[in-house]
Parts: C-alpha cells; sequence; structure tokens
C-alpha cells in the first residue's frame, strides 16, 4: 500500500466563477440547482456518478469517486461569473435554449438571481460578438486588477472559502504564443503596454492566478497555455488546466481512434462534418475563430495513431474536419465522421458515426468535474500544469517538452491512478497473473 | 525493474493446424503466405505491425512487439488443418470471396498444395452443412485418437517443433455444460460411450490438450471452455485461449462503451444489427446455431457497464442483437448500432454506428496472433487459462468465479502488462506524477 | 375544358367514426382539436395545406385543395369510436405518449368527451390485446347489428349529416380470404354461422357499408378487400378505400423506387429493418401479426420495379424486411435502409437512408384525408374501390385482375388528375411543348 | 390516337463528339465499346435498357424505348473529343481509376485509338488545371473557326451521317450572362473582339450550332444557356440541352423532395455535403469554379417546394450544400443529406441519407442517352432548347420566363409523354377512372 497523500478537507464554501454565461455556463449552473433541488440527476458528471475499483477485482471495493477523494459538495458551491451580455442565468438559459423551459421555470429564483459581472473584453478576439456589459478600461494591467477585486468582492460577499475559475466565453481568434508570453515578467510589462496579443482570456487567467485561485480553460484559445501564466501558477502554488472541453465529435474520436490503433488498423483518412446552430456556431462561423478550433480538434490523431512508430499504417492519414453553422438546430449538434480504414491485405473497410449529441449538455458536467478536482488539487498541494485532468481536453496541457495523451482510456487511468495515489492506493496495472498463480498455490 | 521469465526461444518450425478452413482460415493461410512473398502487408495484426512502449514517456523506447519477444517468425510457419468439404485451401479460398482473385492466383500452388484431412464431425452440432468429407469412427473416444494421429504425423511429415491448434470451425449449436464436463475423468468415460453432447469441437481440443499442444477457440461455442479440459491443460502444461473472435460489431462495442462508461454517460438502450451472406451466416441462419452467438454477443455490455454499480446509468439497458442473412453481400457484412444515450439532466442523445467491414479481414489476423502467443505462453511455461489473451475474444474465458475483462483497453494494457512482465520490463501504470515533480527538484 | 361532375356541396356535421382509438387515432383527434382552437397547424394533410395546379404553368393557377374541392370544414367534424380499453381519449393520448402533454393539456375537456364505445373484439385476432371493453355476442351477425346500431346512434346524438369509418385498429392476425369471402350471400350466412374467419374489422365494414357508410381501412389485415364486401359497396353505392397507412419506411420505398427505376438504375438488394416501441410494435411482435405486415409491405416494390419487364436490373433482388420492438423508443420509429444498387457496367453503389420519424405523426394527418376524401366521393356518386385513394395506402386496393398502382408520384397525379375531373378541369400531361411552339408563332 | 410526328430514321454512322476526355467521358467510351464487344451491360441508361408503357394498364404494351423510338445503334457510334491534356482515351481512363483496370484492358486498342484534338482552352475558367495540349490562336473567332473544322474533318474522316457534341469539360468559373451574351450579332463580334467573358464552352457550342451540330452542355457553366446562342440554334433549326448532368446528391434531392411535398411534410432544413477525390473534386475545390457548381446545386429545392405557395411549409427552409475534396476516395464520391422535416402539429422527424456512389458511373450513361435523343430531337425536327431533357440535368434550361421543373417524376413524364407524341401515341393521365366504370357498363 503506497503512501497516503496530505489532502485539506473540503470545509466551507466553494465559489466557481466563470467567464462567459452561455449556453456551458447557464447549462452547468441550472443542473447543479436542479440537483441541489432533487428535481434530477447529474449524469455524465465522473465526480458525481462514477465508481472507481480500488485493490484487486475480487476484493469487490468500488467506491464512488466522491466517497474516496474529499470533493466540494453540491451544496457547498456558488456560482457568479462574467459576461458581455447583462442577461441574468436564467434569461440566458432561455435563450441558449438547451434546457426545457418547464425545467429552468422550477428554478428560476435562484437563477434570475445570478447577474453577471462586467466582462473584460476585446472585440478584436471574437467579432461576431456585440455585447456592451464591459468595463472600460486604460490599460489591461489595470483590467486585471478590476477582475481581481471582483474576484475578491464575491469571495468576501457570498462568504467562500475556496475560489475556482474556469473559462467558458467564445472561443477567441487564432494567435501563437509571441515573446511577450514567455515570461512573467514580459507579461506584466505588457499588461502595462496594452499590448495587443494578450487576450482577454489571459486577463482573467493571470488575475486569478495572482490570486492563488485555480483556473481550467473550456474553451481552445491560448490563455494559461503560455509560459508567463504556468510560472505564475508554480510562483503562487496554484493548479491549472486546460484547454478546450473535450465533447461530441472529438470525444468520439479519442474513444475510437485508440481502439483502432489497439488492433492495428491502418487509417486512410478521417473525415469529420458537423452542423451546429447556436452562439457558439455563429461566432465559429468567422474563419479566424474556426482556426482556433482546428487547431485544436485536428491535433489528437496525431499522438494516437503515432505514424512516426507506425507509418504503414497512419502516415497517409488524410484529416479533415469541418463545422457548419445551420440554425434549424440550435445547440443540438449533430456530427458525422467517415473513417477509411484499412486491414488485412490492406483490404480497405469504413465507419461512418453519426452522433446526435447536445453540445452543452455534453460540457456542463465537465465543468462541474474540473471545478472541484482542481478545487481538490489545491488543496492537495498540487500546482502549475495538472496532466491528469487531461481526461477533459480536447488539447492537454503539459510539461514542455512532453507529448500530451489523447488517448481517452490511458487519460482515465492517469486520472484513476492519481486519485489512488493521493488516498494511498495500489495503482491498477491490469496485469492479474496472481488470479492464476493462486490458484496454483 | 522486475524480474525477467524463463522464456525458451522460438527456433525450429510451428505448425499452426485449424479444425475448419472456411473463409477465415483461408484468409489466413493465404495472407501469411502472400506476406512471405512480399506481395501484401499483415496490417491488423498485432504481433508484426504493433509495437510497444517501454520505460518512461520520456525515454521513447517502443520497439515492435515481435523484436521485443520472441515469437515464431512466419517464414517458420507451417499450416494445416481439417474441414468437411474437400476443396484445398485454394479451391475453399476462392469460394470464400473474400481475396482478390488475382492475389490468390499468385500464391496458387501454395494454397493448392494444402488439403485439409478428413474431420472429426457431427451434423446435430451444425445442420446447415452437408459436408462429407468426414471420419468414420465408432466411439468419440477412438475419434480423439485418430485426430491426435493427425496431429502426430502432420507434426513429423512437416519436421516442425511446436504445433499449436486453432479452431476456426463453423459455429456448433448451443448446449449448456452438463455434468460429463465437469471434470476429465466423467468427460472421458463420456468419450468412450459416445455422449451426444460432446461437440466435434471438444474432440479436437481434447486431442490437442491430452498431446500438451496448445489450443484457441475462435468461435462462441462450448470447447476447451469447460472444467474437463481445464483440468486437462493443466496437467499437460499447457495453455488454452477462448472464446469467439473479437471482430465486427462486437469489437466497436466494447471500444465504444468503456468510453461512454469513462464518461459516466448514461445508456438506455443499444440496438445491434446486421447483413452479411457468406457461410457463417448461413450457418447462423439456424435459430440453434445464432442462440450461442447471440449469447456470446450479448455478454460483453454487462460486465463493462455494471449496472449492479451504475443502476442509474444502465440499470434499463434495453440490448437487442440481430443478425440478417443477406446473400447480396458475401463476406462484406455491413453493422448498424444505435445507442440511446442520456447525459447531464438526463437529455437524451443518440449515437449511430455504421460500419462497412469485411469479417474474415478482421479475423485473420487474430489467428495468427493467438497462434504465435499462445505459442510464446507455452514457451514461458504459462498454462491453463491465457487471460491475457482476452483481448482477442468475445467471451474471455476465465479463472472460474473471476468476471471477464470485456473493455478492450483494460484487455490490452493486460496483454501488454504480461509481456512487460515476461521480459521483465516496469509495468506501466501512466500515473506520470514524476515528470512534473522532476521538473519541481 | 372538360365537363364537370356532379358534387354534392359538404353541408352539415360529417361524423369520423373510429374502431381503435389508439396512438394514431388519438393524434388526429387531438389535432383536429388543437387546429380548431388554432394551436397548431394540420402540417401533412394534403387536403388542408395542399395545393393543386391547374391549366398551364403559365397561368399560375394553384388553388389549395380545400378551396378546389367542396369538402368538409374542419368546424364540422365530430369524433367517434369503438375501444377494447375503456380509456377516454385523452387517457389512450397521454398513455400513447406521441404528443406533448402540454399540448393535450389545452384541449383536455374536449378528448375526455370522447368515451369509446364498447368494441367488437375476438382475441383470436391479436393475441398480445387483453382489453375487456368489449360487446357481448351471440353470432357475428347480431354483433355486427350493434355495430349498426351504435352508428345510427352517435349519428343522430351528434346530429350529423354524414358518417364515415376508418379503422385504425390494431393489425389482426395473417388469414387469407376463404370461399365465404367470396360473395355476399355467403359473407352474411358465415357471419350467423359465426364463423372463424369473419374478422372483427369485417364486422365493423360490413355494417358501415350496409348503412352506405363510406369504409377506409388502416391496417394491414383483410378487411372490406374481399369479393362480398366490395359487392356490398357496390349495392348501397358506397365508396371504400384500403388498405394499410402508408407511413415511415415504405413511404419512403415508394418515393426512392421510382426514382432508381426512372434512371434504369439495377437493385441487387434492399434490407429494410426499423425499430419502434408502442403498442402496435408490441403487437406486431407476435409472428402472426407480423406476418400480416410484413406481405404488405414486401409487395410495394415488385410493382415498381416490373423485374417481369427488367429482368436484367431487377430479377436478383433480395428483398429483407425486419421490425424490431425495441421500449426505449415508444412512438418514435426509426428505420434504416440499406439499397444496394448497380449502375453503368454493373458497378455496385449503396444507399442508405437512415429515417428518424414518428409514426402517428404521419399517420394522423392520412386519417383526415381519407375521411374528406371518402366522404367527397360518396357525394360525388363514386361507389365501390376508389384507386385514387391509392396515395395513402401500402397495399392499394384495385379492380380485380388490376396491378395496384405503388409509384407514389403515379398515385399523386391519379388523385390530382380525379380532382382536376371531377371540377371539368384539364387532366395535366406535362407534356409542354406548346410552350415552345407557341415562341414560334 | 394523336398523329405521329415526322421522324428521319437513324440510318448512317452518328459521331459524338466531346469536349473534355475526363472521368466521364471516358467512362461512356469505353462502357460503349465493353457493351459492342459483349463484355458488360449499359445499365442506367435509359435508351438502352429503359421501356415505356404505352396505352391503358391492362394492354400490356410496354416496349423498350429503343424499340419504340428509332435511336443510332451503338454500334454505328463513332467517339472523338478534344482534351488539354494528350492523354489518349485509354491512359486517361486508367488515370481517371473508375473502371476496373482488367475490363479496361479487353478494349485498350479501341480506347489508344481514340486521340484527343487540341482543345479550345482559357486557363482564367479553370485555375487549377495546367494542361498545354491547347490551340494556339488570335482571336477567339478564329478559334471557332478551328473547331469548326475539327468537327467537319471528324465527320468527314469517319464517315459519319450526323454529329452531336457533349461538353464533359472541367467546370469554368461562375460568371453571369453579360450583354454580349444578348444576341447573336453582340456575340459574334464579342469572338472577334476576344472578349474575355467568353467561355471556352462557348466556344464549342457556338462552332456546333453554327454547323447545325446538336449540342448537351453537362457542366454547370453558361454555355449554350445565352439568348445570343439560343438565336442561333433557332437560326440553324438545331436542338440544345443542358445544363450539368443530375447525378449523385442532386439525383436523389430531386427524388425525394417530390415525395415530401406530395405528403404535405415541411421541410426547415436541408444539409448537403459530401467527399470526393478525383480531378473534378479538385477543379472544384477553387471557390470560383465551386460558385458555379454550388448555384446549380442550390435551385432544385425552391422549384419542387415553392415556398411562395407553401410558405407554412417551406418559407423558412434552410438550404445548405458543401463539396469536400477529400483524396482518399477518389472518384468514389460519398454525399450524405441531413433533412430536418416536420409533420403533424410540427412535430420534427429527421431524414438521413447516406449515398456510396460513384459519380461517373452515374454520368456516363447520361451522357449516351444526351447524345442520342438530341440526335434524335434533330431528326423529328426539333430546334432549340429541348426541355423535355430536363430529366438529365440540374440546372434544366427553359425558354426564357418558364419556371424550370426539377421534380424528376415530372421530368420523366414529360420525357415520355414527348416520345409517345412524337410516335402518335396516347398521353398518360394515371387518371384511370375507366377501369371502374368499364366494369359498371
Ligand atoms: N459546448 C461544448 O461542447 C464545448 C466544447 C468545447 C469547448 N467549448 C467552448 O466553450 C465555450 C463556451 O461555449 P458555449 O456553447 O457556452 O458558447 P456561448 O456562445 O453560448 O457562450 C459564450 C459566452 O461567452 C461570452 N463571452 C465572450 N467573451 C467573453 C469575455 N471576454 N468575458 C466574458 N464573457 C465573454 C459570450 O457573450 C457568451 O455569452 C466556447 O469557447 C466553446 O468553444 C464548448
Ligand atoms: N469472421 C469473423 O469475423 C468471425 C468472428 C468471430 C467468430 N468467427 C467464427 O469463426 C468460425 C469460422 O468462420 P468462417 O467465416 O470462416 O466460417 P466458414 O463457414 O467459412 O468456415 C467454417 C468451416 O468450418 C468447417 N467445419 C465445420 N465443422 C467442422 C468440423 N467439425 N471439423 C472441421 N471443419 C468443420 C466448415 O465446413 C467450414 O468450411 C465460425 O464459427 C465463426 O462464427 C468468425
Ligand atoms: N402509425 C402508423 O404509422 C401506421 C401505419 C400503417 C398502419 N398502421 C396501423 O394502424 C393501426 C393503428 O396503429 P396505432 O399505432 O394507433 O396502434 P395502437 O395499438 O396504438 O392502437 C390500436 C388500437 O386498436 C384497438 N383495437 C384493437 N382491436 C380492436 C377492435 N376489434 N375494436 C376496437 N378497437 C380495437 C386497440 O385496443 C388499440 O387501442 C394498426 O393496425 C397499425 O398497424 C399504423
Ligand atoms: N461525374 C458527375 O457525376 C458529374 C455530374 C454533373 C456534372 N459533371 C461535370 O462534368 C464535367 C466532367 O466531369 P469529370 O468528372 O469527367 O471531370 P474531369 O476533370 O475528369 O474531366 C474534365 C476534363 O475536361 C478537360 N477540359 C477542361 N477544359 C477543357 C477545354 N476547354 N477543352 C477541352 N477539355 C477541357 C480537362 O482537362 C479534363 O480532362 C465536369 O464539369 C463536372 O462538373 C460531372
Ligand atoms: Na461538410
Ligand atoms: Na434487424
Amino acid at each position: 500500500m503506497a503512501k497516503k497523500q496530505q489532502v485539506q478537507d473540503a470545509k466551507g464554501k466553494l465559489g466557481i466563477l466563470i467567464p462567459g454565461l452561455g449556453a456551458v455556463a447557464t447549462t452547468v449552473i441550472a443542473g447543479v440547482e436542479a440537483v441541489k433541488k432533487g428535481l434530477s440527476q447529474p449524469t455524465g458528471s465522473l465526480t458525481q456518478t462514477g465508481s472507481i475499483r480500488l485493490g484487486k477485482r475480487t476484493e469487490n471495493r468500488s467506491p464512488k469517486i466522491k466517497d474516496f477523494v474529499p470533493l466540494a459538495d453540491l451544496n457547498d458551491i456558488v456560482f457568479g461569473g462574467w459576461d458581455v451580455y447583462e442577461d441574468n442565468v436564467y434569461e440566458a438559459a432561455r435563450k441558449a435554449g438547451v434546457l426545457d423551459p418547464y425545467l429552468l421555470k422550477a428554478i428560476q429564483p435562484e437563477l434570475e438571481a445570478l447577474v453577471p459581472m462586467t466582462a473584460a473584453f476585446d472585440k478584436n478576439f471574437v467579432k461576431n460578438l456585440d455585447g456592451t456589459h464591459v468595463k472600460e478600461y486604460d490599460t489591461k494591467y489595470n483590467l486585471a486588477l478590476a477582475v481581481m477585486d471582483d474576484i475578491k468582492n464575491f469571495k468576501a460577499q457570498h462568504n467562500c472559502d475556496r475560489i475556482v475559475l474556469v473559462w467558458c466565453g467564445s472561443t477567441e481568434i487564432f494567435h501563437e504564443a509571441a515573446d511577450i508570453h514567455d515570461t512573467l515578467a514580459k507579461f506584466e510589462q505588457a499588461l502595462k503596454d496594452n499590448d495587443s496579443r494578450i487576450a482577454p482570456s489571459m486577463i482573467y487567467a493571470y488575475a486569478a492566478l495572482k490570486l492563488g485561485v485555480p483556473f481550467c480553460n473550456g474553451a481552445p484559445n491560448l490563455t494559461c497555455d503560455i509560459p508567463a501564466l504556468v510560472q505564475l501558477a508554480k510562483e503562487t502554488h496554484t493548479p491549472i488546466g486546460g484547454k478546450d472541453f473535450k465533447t461530441g465529435q472529438t470525444l468520439m474520436k479519442t474513444i475510437l481512434a485508440p481502439g483502432l490503433h489497439a488492433r492495428a488498423l491502418g487509417v486512410q483518412g478521417w473525415f469529420s462534418t458537423n452542423i451546429l446552430g447556436n452562439r457558439d456556431g455563429w461566432v465559429l462561423d468567422d474563419p479566424d475563430n474556426f482556426k482556433t478550433k482546428e487547431v485544436s480538434k485536428l491535433g489528437v490523431l496525431e499522438d494516437i495513431f503515432r505514424p512516426d512508430l507506425n507509418p504503414e499504417l497512419y502516415g497517409d492519414l488524410y484529416h479533415k474536419i469541418r463545422i457548419n453553422y445551420y440554425p434549424p438546430r440550435g445547440d443540438n449538434k449533430e456530427s458525422w465522421d467517415n473513417i477509411d480504414i484499412f486491414g488485412w491485405m490492406g483490404y480497405p473497410m469504413q465507419i461512418k458515426i453519426n452522433f446526435l449529441c447536445r453540445d452543452s449538455i455534453l460540457a456542463a458536467p465537465i465543468v462541474l468535474d474540473l471545478a472541484l478536482f482542481i478545487d481538490l488539487a489545491k488543496r492537495a498541494g498540487m500546482e502549475g500544469v495538472q496532466e491528469w485532468l487531461s481526461f477533459y481536453f480536447k488539447s492537454p496541457q503539459t510539461a514542455p517538452g512532453l507529448r500530451p495523451e489523447h488517448d481517452i482510456f490511458k487519460q482515465l487511468i492517469k486520472l484513476e491512478n492519481t486519485l489512488r495515489y493521493m488516498m494511498g492506493e495500489d495503482l491498477i496495472t491490469h496485469l492479474g497473473l496472481d488470479y492464476y498463480e493462486e490458484g496454483e498455490a
């Protein structure tokens, strides 16, 4: 039995602050409120419904995760957030059109009480938005200070013991890390210089980390994924996680691709397309914003298939991704994948996947799990990049020079073994030869 | 670093003997001959194209499996087999219609030289077959002795160092283990009594194990999966593996289901149907034979979803499987799955998978891998049930009382960690916290 | 301009009486009530929303059908019916689960007022039903008289000018016409003899026709599709129509098959399967009842493709139909078709259709249209089989010896040209050479 | 019985000249050669395999079309053509990768003899092509004269009685008709002025029509679809037809949409996407060329659904079309359609179509049929736009001010009734009331 780590208890209130109170954010908030009232179930949330096997198969020990590690209780959660539109969470949830109006009605008072704080925003990063509920500012540095004030005020006002931030804002346009993102010093200078390469999401991340508040990034934009902010996270002993919630089509991809790879089946082409008609789809209809998403989505196959190691199987893989804004569907995204594989003697076969999914329904429990796990990480004394949370991201952030792991099953083992390790349980290897050798004894 | 096991080298010739020289068997044989001649690639075979990661991610050690463990070389393989029809392997491959006639032409002499031995057969177990190339016999015991003679003669004639058997015969009708299958003594008495509950496949298994020849079962019928033959396997220190090659729709199921479970997504229904028009499809058009297959296919979800642990997610799962004989397609099976899942707040979503597969193309490399791995097991001194080969089976045989593992990713880890263990390499846990702690040091 | 037929006006109330107040019937009734209240639209009903082109393309005359021929107004319709269960239409609609509870709530009083009359029933014809709200009877002849009384009482009580019947009862088991179905005299004798080959649906049909009340059959069972009842229909100058509402998968088939035939594309196989979980699906889970449906569904391709005329294209067509009872979906049937076609030089191609349909939503407007059109036919002095209503049926009833027309587009032209003919408008041939010759003049 | 038209016999040889000897052209040529040699069947060609019903259903008269109207015999056809690449038809067919190499081998001599004439080309119209097998020219007028010489020489050299041209060249970039396309006089002046708005395809069309040679346009570009060339066609009494062969996804659309419309089902959205990897796909990867195709494909729904007449059903239809260049598939295009429909009470349903088609296999028989029918039209004394050939086109050319007909079933009736009219047979209206009235007499 390994040595148990030191993990502080989850006592007091946990404030979950969300920049971007759109479809995803309102769905997780409404859901948690509905669960608190006994109206519904938090399906899809590992922290709430998942169990974890401990010890040998024959021990039959599989507690719920929330009974195994000390997580914040749903009743101790307080939500808040920022948006460029001034709709309260009830109104925003109605407009998002994800949850049934009758369900929302039942928690209307709780949701109406949640009014967004004014946003740290810059239209250059999201051209298709025109909200005006934004902070005025002279320098981005002062803008960051204002966000810090928001966080501190919220904490005091709601009597929170701890705070975490999860970015659920719109996808910002594509840009690559520049030298100003290299060190904390350069970054802070750039904030003061009002540098155009500092995205709004970075302002929130900086503000949080400066205060030692854990930060997760649910969108594909560069945010805490720059050396400057990793440095800051370490300095303030704060855990960070990102980026881009893994839902829908990419979720399926990182489930299926490991399976094809497991069986040494070759892949000649993978075509992914989808239709969606929500605000996220509208933002992504702009090519600059789509680029950010595309880069995030394209990466996953490379790591799983390793064409460098398996050139005869994956060396010629043609990977194409399309997103189509299609209003008739609203938030009910639908995706199609066509995978051209080949097997024994090179014979071609085809796999087609059609997923009638609901984007925000898949993303909401991820927000909750990330908030709870990153809060746990903080209490366990972990800091900087939390690779064990890769499970939740399309583009997992890793230590510099370390390949990200995209295979969802390896990600899950990593997550589970991290929890086992925290709690001093044996890691699981699935070797299991002992079942057979014991029989012999 | 763990202690390296004692594994004998793979020197000399390996005879692979196959009861049932139909579509699957002729496809693997023709394929290996084509590969030997440099005409094609053994895609889909883990032993031939797969690699295995060793040590830490940053070590970048990922040798090919065949360079890591001592496997028989393709050039040292000799094939043989039995069938109830007298077609040689060239003719049988042409009739099966799996491989391109032009490819078969290029290896015609090699295939024509492979003439089946007369089968140990009993029409009560496969009503839709009418072959006459079968052994006459008085008692099943003497029939088993005749099969042993076949094995010994083949070994001598082809100067083989070692032999393995892989059952690729038709699916036999459904029956459950009776008392005569309980102990070796009862089983041998029943052989002498010509008991109707001893299936032809059991005759082959008994003959092989008696001679210490490893045996794998690629069909869903009861064969070596009875206490009597497990006992015999241990007595003669012989490894066994089964049952039912995991291909096509079930392969996809054991890839996808772990993914849904990983994300705590609920499943309300899973409907699987397919069309196929080959001889296997024709045999399965008989309800008694279909029953055997259906039982094998239905089991996989139960183990992966564990409705006992997750009743709110999987307690109401309605699982339905249909197979439709449809001649226009021949061996080019096509399958459809519809999965009714639900997520956050119980919202329903649907996943549809359409697989244009080729049954025998997927099964052929499994035959090769099993033959090579079970031969390895024998040389490594392993005996009885080889659970680490679960990766290849729809209904993995396990130690009595032990739940089978159906999750293909856990099966793969089990297989890989077994190989690592054999060779004295560290097992992999995917914990990886050290990458981050090292950075700190 | 052709001579206008004599058609009586649609004045007074029209009673629509429905044997079988299940999913389809309650959906049409609730829908009509919702439309009357301005709550919804009668989409899918040709009589309510369809238009018809008159004259040349350049005349731009396309009145709504209901403005062109004299149909009963929705406000003049009164519904009634029979069922073996005693639920009123509100309760039955709730159980059927087709329409939204909130919509039903809005018309609850109207629906609750509709209480079924006791049914003419015989459990031998539908084994999976166990309702007890049925008429006691000594002979089937007297049972028919009781149904006639029901019709007469309903007409008087609701002050109806005219009555029509549309069978929406469960599918009865398969049986073929016997000699007792040959002539009216034999049939009436068999009624008195309580002959087991007289199905409940025939009792209703006989009762209606005897009273000169038009009758349509929405199920695939033999009902008015026997010589005895055709004879009765002519004697009482009453129009009849049947059988089996054309919805879902068969609807798609009779849309697509004419298209393939139009282009001389060959068809090698057509596989159709579906899942549904409503009461209809439960009844069809019994093989005897499924047989009736299967025969009805299998017929359509034969007529459209005419393998007798096109043996090289359709001579080898393998047509397979499966229905799978699958509770998770309720009334939301889903179907899959796979069509193996071939083109130029025999090259194979595949068409796959996946239809997420709603059975009763597609059937409901058919009930309405049939009721209104057969009432029109009666007022136009038409009697016996109404082939022009083939458009609505899977197995259109025709004059003896006449091939049914299954091509939905020819059926539509037949329907439209019948209406044009009734009203003295030119029939449309789509020749249109005059547009080009005029230009010349 | 109507009066039979005067149609000249099809004696002597028919030369079919094709600008653009790519995938489609080589597939039709190779196919016709294979059929002549008895190696294969002209499936998909209405002229070769289709039959036509004459008279009443009970007459059972359904001759083959080629036995009903006087068409050129396949043995009397001589092929020729132009291309910007110098590959002979055998080489071009091999590169196109549509037909099996073994089939092509069997007709290699015939195909190798077919060497393209130098093309009339202008790279501004197709940026992705770089062929150099092109005519030098000073003015486009002289270029047209050179093409006329090609035609005359071919006719003389191969001793042809008649010639037709079918454009199978690449899709040219999008441009709209300008004033120079308004009258023949302006057009001829522009030819002499070397106007950049005259596309290469127009040069061929002008050359053909000037010589009284019928011309069809298989691509979506403006070609003979301008007033100037319609005028020329009438002056030289020459029939013309266009534009854009109706295959694959659009074919399915004009089959399915009439079916939805027939049943008054509403349509909220129609999303069409496809993948293809041939040279046509590569040309269409250029947005300017895609635009031409998109316009052609988008038009069909408007005409069929008539949102002007049915605003409540089709007023909000969102129609989106995507084409994706995806090399793994070559000519084996695959398409997906998702159709969001709604029925009774506005309830939504979805239809999904997945078509594994082969573009050139579908297009080849259209080339043949068009060539034979337009030659027939010429012999029947028909001139100018041949609307009865709409059946074959995505964007049928019509008389000015006349809505095109896109419903494939109305197009087929138009085609068939035109043939019946030519031969003096009764037009068919599908009224058929006489079958029932006769019975009465
Ligand atoms: N739903 C999913 O499945 C999924 C998956 C992966 C990633 N994501 C990402 O999550 C994010 C949220 O998705 P969504 O569907 O809720 O989108 P949404 O458009 O409904 O919500 C985003 C909200 O962010 C607000 N916003 C934008 N910039 C802001 C700023 N600087 N400060 C404060 N608010 C700001 C917008 O006004 C909007 O209300 C997007 O970036 C999306 O790409 C979503
Ligand atoms: N192809 C796959 O994907 C797949 C997957 C899982 C399991 N399987 C199983 O593998 C087996 C082989 O499949 P296939 O497609 O080659 O079938 P097949 O019908 O082509 O071949 C089976 C052969 O076994 C022979 N046979 C039957 N009983 C025999 C006996 N007692 N002794 C000797 N020969 C006998 C038959 O004559 C036949 O030639 C079947 O049981 C099938 O269910 C196949
Ligand atoms: N929904 C469709 O798309 C569709 C299409 C074609 C045909 N149909 C046919 O229409 C019929 C109705 O379908 P449904 O979905 O409403 O089924 P349902 O099972 O919901 O309703 C049928 C009702 O008929 C009643 N019934 C049975 N026998 C009766 C009798 N002798 N007298 C009075 N009532 C009787 C049953 O109790 C039941 O309530 C079925 O036969 C079905 O096959 C339906
Ligand atoms: N295949 C189908 O299903 C289909 C359907 C509708 C329309 N089309 C159209 O038919 C045309 C041919 O399709 P394809 O698949 O054969 O394409 P392709 O690219 O294989 O062939 C087109 C050929 O035209 C040649 N060409 C281009 N401009 C020319 C010119 N000015 N003179 C002479 N040759 C010229 C090119 O070099 C090429 O060889 C395309 O315009 C395509 O859009 C095809
Ligand atoms: Na797309
Ligand atoms: Na099925």
